[in-house]
């Protein structure tokens, strides 16, 4: 069977030095593995396109190792098991993984694959989308490390994407008060229309300065919470208008991945209001993983929070994919369909 | 009385725009006020000259107002009562508090002075290097930020500062291992062997880089504990380098507060290794103070730690002293003795 499969896949051929370029990737064709025992086949399905992906192909590990030169990219990625050596995963079974691109992927007891159920969710997609690794995230920065008390201000940055969306919608849904940043007037109208925040900051044309009078203006008494996703000239912004005992919540900050990053140039203000900055990634919370999918599940089923998705179709256009998430042209969470 | 004796104060003219220039400032005369009913006198005879007092001096608030224009210059003071319209603070006490740099201020009841004891130390002037706002902050950024657990690696900035050298000392009781940055070999020297630190790393002809490989060098294990007073290349280099969870205290950005921040640009790091940014002041712990004040006073009393003064006399010097701090020549804690 498996001289007859052939196996595209997603390859990291050199390193990138700031931004990606085409010829940092190659499409490649191999022929799929044989299976030992105890391993089974995956058909991968769909793959979570995620800013942290950047942080992945760098020589120095990030909070994962580095992407190998020569391997498939990383990914989560939603599959199916279409050859089993081991009766824990048998054919049909849906599974949930971190793995990488490709249309094939081997899987092992242990490596962190899980069933997932399909009867939950009208499109396996969803299991990126609504409870997929970017709205995981957004739930364990909301309820483990911000927070929210009813009445609180939170500022929410990318707050049109796959985080900051859902990030949020939670917060709302604890009494929070949510300003969202987001780049241009479309984005900006879904922030208070479709996901219900109270009030949206559009970036573009708008330099330190503006942002700042723009937050002070939407948060005259102060923020009490940042979850920030983006950093530069918007988290030094938010850094001038924080209420004394500010917590911010560092999830990402996709402008600095791809260069020379502007830097933080008002730290100090985190000393004048005695503020807190927490980083922190998902796998910091692998307790919460399970009961937190099934909370943004039943979330979703009942309509009380809106997911957005923006699926791209085809392994041939992995690139064009990662690299728009870069330029912040996305609307909802970023997915590349494989099969 | 008061129109014979002539009250000395140096008062700030204008805000300064990035360093302090000496036309920021004047030396005035005017009278001794008159006291109302609970009012009483105070000599100042010292003044504390700390990293702080540039925020204090920009037109919006840091963690206090702003030093109004024509105001004397705010400072940590200890003095003596020598009039008084209070019982509560008869003549000839010794008190501290939160005063300006002027030979004669005048007191109220519940304004923040209080009385301190002579007979615990062997000069007032220890009241500002054993135990005033300087080693207070040490005290709480490492008992109640960082609190050390026994064989956890904290990197110290500013080491043989007031703060770093009692935060040092302070952790080194705990149980931590200390590593100490400073400028010069004479600082680095004192570090190891007066102050007791594992370890000191000299950031004079260190850029960014060589201060990475130095803080890898002295902790191959990565840092668990920062104690950040300097902010800039320093900051970002050990960001670059902590453990996984690690607790930064940020307690200054003295490289900061005279011009453009250059900004850290190593937060991506608070992400990847989950780390924690807790921006504080000695405000924040009011219930640490005499706690604390008498634990300081105790720790000297034994030589269980080592505190350095540098003592400069005059108010006529008052100008030059404070332009010392950001000038990284002082060595101990930086007294202006008033009388």
């Amino acid at each position: 069977m498996n001289e007859e499969l052939r196996n595209r896949r997603f390859v990291l051929k050199r390193r990138p030095e700031s931004g990606l370029r085409p010829e940092d990737f190659a499409l490649e064709n191999a022929a799929v593995p044989d299976l030992a025992d105890g391993q089974f086949l995956i058909a991968n399905h769909f793959a979570s396109i995620d800013p942290a992906m950047r942080g992945w192909l760098d020589d120095r590990p990030s909070y994962l190792p580095p992407v190998p030169l020569g391997a498939a990219m990383r990914a989560g990625t939603i599959g199916k098991v279409v050859a089993s050596r081991t009766d824990a995963m048998p054919v049909g079974t849906w599974i949930k993984g971190i793995n990488t691109i490709e249309e094939y992927s081997v899987g092992s007891a242990g490596d962190g694959n899980r069933p997932i159920d399909p009867t939950r969710v009208t499109s396996m997609s969803q299991y990126i989308s609504v409870a997929g690794g970017a709205s995981l995230t957004a739930w364990v920065g909301v309820h483990r490390i911000l927070m929210p008390q009813p009445g609180e201000t939170l500022l929410v940055s990318s707050a049109a994407g796959a985080v900051g969306s859902v990030s949020g919608q939670l917060a709302k849904r604890l009494g929070a008060r949510v300003i969202g940043i987001a780049g241009g007037a479309e984005k900006c109208s879904r922030l208070t229309q479709e996901f219900g925040f109270d009030a949206a900051i559009d970036h573009r044309n708008r330099d330190y300065a503006g942002m700042r009078a723009a937050i002070r203006e939407a948060a005259p008494d102060g923020l009490d919470m940042v979850f920030e996703n983006v950093g530069g000239a918007g988290l030094d912004a938010a850094l001038s208008c924080l209420a004394k005992h500010a917590r911010i919540a560092l999830c990402g900050l996709i402008s600095e991945y791809n260069g020379p990053a502007v830097g933080a140039r008002s730290l100090k203000e985190l000393i004048f209001r005695s503020g807190t900055m927490h980083g922190f990634t998902l796998l910091d919370f692998p307790d919460d993983l399970l009961p937190a999918t099934d909370a943004l599940l039943t979330a979703a089923e009942r309509g009380d929070i809106r997911f957005a998705e923006q699926i791209e179709h085809g392994i041939e256009n992995a690139f064009a994919t990662i690299s728009q998430l870069f330029e912040g042209g996305t609307s909802g969470k970023l997915i590349l369909q494989i099969a």
